[in-house]
């Protein structure tokens, strides 16, 4: 039995004090008991514990180009221009680079208050289209990854067939990426035999033709009938158009009339809603998937969170494609939109904020870290921070957010009741450094 | 003669390689010169320096809440809920506590990219509305801030006299900063007396009557023609509509026709604008200053950049109520703002960005600290990330303003050719974050 006793703790229902954790060898809690006196021998913990952020929405290999497109391309610059210069890094990369830059990534996330990753994983096949003569080799590099940083992961392989909609034949390049179904259940079963947590991600209906996205349900289905479903929704205004010049529905729309649509799956990103879609899509039970930082450098423009609070909506948190790494950077972003939208202050506070983007989290993930609560798993990160450590719990996480002194605040983490990072250092952060500098080097002379 | 040679530095022009930097006793660059040798004895400094941005808006005194209005009050929170909140902060305070604040905030703005920093002041008074003994006292506790941490500073007393448009008489929380124009003028005089670079703030037209506006101007004009001259203007719709209802034109409409707006000018916020106030305002030279953090903490609306640097206009960024101490944040937030309403990507550049923030700002605090050219102050900082370092100068900086690793990545700082940071460390840090945490312990008492 692992025990520890925290001065001050974010439940589900509110900041506790004095709240005496225990969890069983799996990591899993079996006490939360707030006001609780310290046994002997317990760790003290000074300060704040909150639930360790899911991130719901990775592209790791991302990691290694963040900053590295915000210079301006011969035509005025879009998600679509942002696009191509990504394929050409996506086409170069090889496994043991996918490895290294994923390491490096988890390990960040770490230390930025996420601990747990949904890897929405395309690059199945070799620089060539072929694939590896293992089918998961890029599926395990991820793996293998997050468990050198000892982040909890689910594993999302995407299938894309198509470069429009309409089954419009794919692009040279994403030939890394195109793959039937079989194939792709054939990745799951792999991944499921190694101990991953595992769903599938039909990429977006513009990728995924209806037969096969009918084919891929019913397989992972049969596979596991609890897997996660994530798809990329209604991020772009062109998205939108085109599915309603193939189809006269919107994608969402259209999604929640042809697919059976309930609590596993996670909608990524859907920007662009109407009422009618927001009430739907809340009724099925699905979870959206935010993810302000992203959404903001590629300009795909707001989502409205009050809307979708009040028709019930779950939601949480994605950093994507990474250009930023900080969970309180995404809730800050997130809730800076909203207030420029209406013009008011305090849409969101803070701790509703973190917890519903951690209950989220867990639903997209599928795996049961909602939070700090008897049943749940262990995940959790202390804050801490000099200039603001004397505040009350609720100043301190709402200053953590939006007004921090240090970016470094996330001292310890666990996961499943292991810690990961001690005061701010992870043990395999100056390797993980070494390795993903080592990988982007090569992968920028490649495409030079 | 101090000099160094850098291996990458941002110069007006762009980014040059093994720069000779030289400055004279008072800090005035004499020397700049691209693709020099290393003399011999001369420091070499490795990877990028930049000159540091001018914080052009500061309300020192709120960096000691920021974060705790961060919590929903009893009706729908807005600016103006958040300001009677912070008045109640106002009142409280003393001028020990207010140097103790400011020290710490300028501090870390050296730490966070800002070499200088205009103080738009408006605690004139003590807390039952009576001048000090001294009636500078206030305002010389920021001189004492800022030459403890080592920060340039321009001054920019505040007259306040009414709450409203029409003259409306000043609320009971505001006596503090009431005052006029005579008053506020000798509180210019000692200020000038005691070398500091000092103009005036007029803070807005609801707050300053026509006539006292007008007299304000002569005034200031008579003691020193260059001096700068800030006003708060157009940030909310409340604001505008109000200017409407009082004289049928718009806020900076009404200021282009009634007062002589020019260079000396900065417009701060402005974010509500038709486009003939943005193309008027654009031909009086004046500067706008923008406060992308603070603009979106208070729900006030997005500025329309493009739009107003169509017109050549010039701008800056200021930190203004400081929920967020970080150059690199603001450029952030501004540009992913225009990315959103523009659903564009590269709607700016950083390095466009940082050398436009550092003229403008320059231009608004009236000193020479625009850039790194001869003639102009030695105020720059060196930025390392080791993430980041083997990127090329242009991805390097992009990747600091939207892609950083830490936050603590401006690693020395020179103001005026003092260096006032190493490796990330300020000599008076310890000494400021105790008195900070001192004062707002004391602050937070007094307002239970």
């Amino acid at each position: 039995m692992n025990r520890l006793h925290a001065e001050h703790a974010l439940l589900p229902e509110g900041f506790a004090r004095e709240v005496l954790l225990a969890w069983d060898a799996d990591g899993t809690l079996t006490t939360v008991q707030p006001d609780a006196p310290r046994p002997a021998g317990v760790e003290r913990i000074q300060g704040l514990i909150v639930p360790g952020l899911p991130n719901l929405h990775s592209h790791a290999f991302q990691r290694a180009f963040a900053g590295l497109t915000e210079t301006r391309g011969d035509t005025q610059d879009s998600f679509w221009t942002w696009r191509d210069r990504m394929y050409r890094f996506a086409g170069a990369i090889t496994p043991e680079q996918m490895e290294a830059v994923a390491t490096q990534l988890y390990v960040e996330m770490l230390r930025a208050g996420y601990t747990s990753v949904c890897e929405f994983h395309y690059l199945h096949r070799d620089g060539d289209g072929r694939p590896y003569a293992n089918r998961a080799e890029m599926a395990l590099r991820l793996v293998a990854a997050a468990r050198r940083a000892g982040i909890g992961l689910t594993l999302l392989p995407v299938l894309y067939q198509a470069s429009g909609f309409g089954a419009k034949p794919p692009r040279a390049d994403q030939k890394r990426f195109i793959n039937g179904v079989d194939e792709l259940l054939r990745i799951v079963e792999t991944l499921r035999a190694h101990g991953v947590r595992t769903g599938v991600a039909p990429h977006s209906l513009r990728a995924v033709p209806p037969a096969a996205l009918k084919d891929l349900l019913d397989g992972i289905t049969a596979l596991d009938a609890s897997a996660p479903i994530h798809i990329h929704i209604a991020e772009q205004i062109q998205e939108v158009d085109d599915c309603l010049a193939w189809s006269g529905a919107r994608p969402l729309q259209w999604l929640l009339a042809h697919a059976p649509v309930d609590p596993r799956w996670c909608l990524v990103h859907a920007t662009h809603l109407n009422d009618a879609e927001r009430e739907d899509a809340a009724r099925s039970g699905a979870v959206i998937g935010l993810c302000p930082s992203t959404e903001a450098n590629l300009g795909d423009g707001l989502f409205d969170l009050p809307a979708w609070r009040d028709k019930g909506g779950a939601w949480g948190i994605g950093s994507d494609s990474h250009a930023s790494v900080d969970a309180a950077e995404e809730l800050r972003l997130l809730e800076y939109g909203q207030r420029l939208a209406r013009r008011q202050r305090n849409v969101g506070i803070a701790q509703e904020m973190w917890n519903a983007a951690v209950a989220g989290g867990a639903q997209a993930a599928g795996r049961p870290v909602a939070g700090l609560a008897p049943g749940r798993q262990a995940d959790f990160v202390r804050l801490a921070d000099a200039m603001l450590d004397d505040l009350a719990p609720a100043e301190r996480l709402a200053s953590h957010v939006f007004a921090g002194h240090r970016r470094d605040a996330v001292r310890e983490a666990w996961v499943a009741g292991r810690k990961v990072l001690h005061a701010g250092r992870h043990a395999g952060a100056p390797a993980a450094e070494q390795g993903f500098l080592a990988a982007r080097a090569r992968l920028r002379e490649a495409l030079r």
